[in-house]
């Protein structure tokens, strides 16, 4: 095949340990399937600014543009959290969403069958839950105009939240399209009775419904979605809804799976092109140890093969080798039952890519 | 006692009905703790509407101005849906908290025994919850400016979230001073890592925290938050946020409780005076059948009397009462295991003026 240029951009704590993992399987599945990838790395988040002062260089910026995939570990640490705007890891993370027109945050919230003990929520409640929540990733209050000002009762900080249509439209599309290749239900969340903004997205939603006759569509509050997704986790499919709203719930969706650290994400453009990552954070508490575990990094690869390259039989290559290392019983600390018996990231990298 | 005067704003739905209880049990208490009420009634959401052309009549409001504290219903219901924003109940609702100042809604999240069971979170994580959220209900991006206008990629529309220093002090000290009666732990709920009001917000709390040096403050992500109230719902005290992640976290804490037919609400202003009303909504599908559940009303009017009135043996009463009943196996249909079982609402009305 072509080769791929994968940006790869490990950030910090556990992010390069994770990502180490991902590209060895990579290289796995380039013999069995003939794929070809060339991997460059660039400095991104915390070790970004320690290294160069700036969360997002510019270099890593332009290695990215010039990939067919990025490949990113985790960013932040306590080091930087008190550090002003410009020299925080998330603003690395809000910049190359923006510069890459990641528009499109998808990420699925399933039950590993091994991992169902894990979860808060009773097992015949989440029972058959297997959904996505399709999160706007470059607009509304996150990028709208953000100040403080003097007002007449001392100092006022004021954030704008902003739609337009197109911005709207294209993500509520993605919804209709991968609820079509799913189970046909699209849940589309705002706060329609509160904001202007909602209500923009619920008239677009509403207008473009009837080209997707064969999706179920329902409106749902954020506030009772935050509820519903407690109450009958199992009934929902696709979920879409704008940046802020979607931080909240597919984080929600993310932890009542128990799942967490097996969640893996991909935040697409327009075209192929997309930045794949997993859910879980950096994780500095347990950074350097070797013993993070590396699934939701792998599984993330798959999510690329399967939604950027249309690599689709590696891609549940991948997903199958996953499966039987955890069916056989192998597992890291995080989710190992008798943490004695724990694996490394290294020995569950090595199981995966032999499962391949 | 001093004659208090109650406005009472039944609204829509099992509003009427639930209402009519809390009033019984409010007369009880008239006998036997020698307190005085005088009750005035108006329109309000829905019916006002229908009736008056405006879900918050003028005369409405000014009731509830002359009032001492006000106890609501319900509004809304799928009637009145599909109105434009002046003639929807929910515009009734956020005119009356703005035009009475009620800057903060306070919603306890708790736990009743008897429905342990229901909470679709596993018994052993909910065991010991009993938290209260303390969410800001005039500002933020609900009061914002909204517009719309033309842009470059067609129609575009905005919500304004604004807070200045006086309105997240004042919310925030209610949260210290609520955490100081109870475990003494306050968790402040912003997105500081992205928003600029919720870094206003962030400094706010940590310049007023040293005087309250009893309180462990902890700062949470609202996307953190909305994990950790799954997570370990128990570790949780008061929870301080503002207004739209407030709607969200309060909602989703009610619900894991499993016991949101039961929970009570109170909105607080300036000075004592408060507005009371269930955390259900008016559930117009079971109105007029005389079968909805008047308890978290009922526990409202406790609210009332501990928060506005300080009547703090008949606030108890009434929660002893409630609590006896329900031991004694009493249930209205939603809380009922065998639903042949379940009585009314004007039985399980009287059972708790009796039991007072
Ligand atoms: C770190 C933060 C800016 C980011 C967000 O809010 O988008 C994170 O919570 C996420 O969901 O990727
Ligand atoms: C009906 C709606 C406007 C309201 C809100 O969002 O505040 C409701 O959800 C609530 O929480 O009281």
């Amino acid at each position: 095949a072509e080769i791929k240029k994968i940006a790869v951009v490990a950030g910090d704590g556990i992010g390069p340990e994770v990502v180490a993992e991902a590209i060895k399987v990579m290289r796995k599945t380039e013999e069995l399937f003939g794929l070809q990838f060339e991997f460059e790395h660039g400095l991104f988040g915390g070790i970004a600014i320690d290294e160069r002062g700036t969360p997002l260089p510019q270099d890593t910026l332009d290695m990215c543009k010039g990939s067919d995939a990025v490949l990113l570990g985790a960013v932040g640490g306590p080091k930087w959290d008190n550090n002003p705007k410009e020299l925080r890891p998330e603003t690395g993370l809000l910049g190359i969403r923006k510069a890459l027109g990641l528009f499109s945050n998808i990420r699925p919230a399933v039950v590993f069958d091994c991992l169902k003990d894990a979860s808060t929520l009773k097992p015949e409640v989440l029972e058959g839950t297997d959904l996505i929540v399709i999160r706007e990733l470059t607009g509304g209050i996150y990028f709208g105009e953000k100040f403080r000002r003097e007002g007449a009762h001392g100092q006022e900080a004021i954030d704008t939240c902003v739609y337009n249509v197109a911005e709207i439209e294209r993500i509520v599309r993605q919804g209709f399209e991968v609820a079509q290749k799913r189970s046909k239900r699209l849940a589309s969340v705002d706060k329609a009775n509160v904001l202007e903004t909602s209500r923009l997205w619920r008239e677009t939603v509403n207008r473009i419904a009837p080209e997707y006759p064969d999706v179920e569509l329902e409106h749902v509050l954020v506030d009772n979605c935050a509820m519903q997704l407690l109450r009958r986790p199992s009934s929902f499919d696709v979920i879409v809804t704008e940046n802020m709203f979607g931080d909240i719930l597919s984080d929600e969706a993310a932890m009542l799976t128990g799942s967490i650290g097996m969640l893996s994400s991909a935040s697409l453009g327009e075209g192929s092109f997309g930045l794949y990552e997993p859910v879980h954070g950096s994780a500095p508490d347990i950074a350097g140890q070797g013993i993070a575990n590396p699934i939701a990094t792998i599984l993330s690869v798959a999510l690329m093969y399967r939604l950027t390259f249309g690599y689709e039989e590696a891609a549940t290559a991948i997903e199958t080798a996953v499966k039987n290392v955890l069916d056989a019983g192998h597992r890291t600390g995080d989710i190992a039952v008798d943490k004695s018996k724990a694996i490394g990231t290294t020995a569950m990298g090595d199981l995966i890519v032999a499962a391949i």
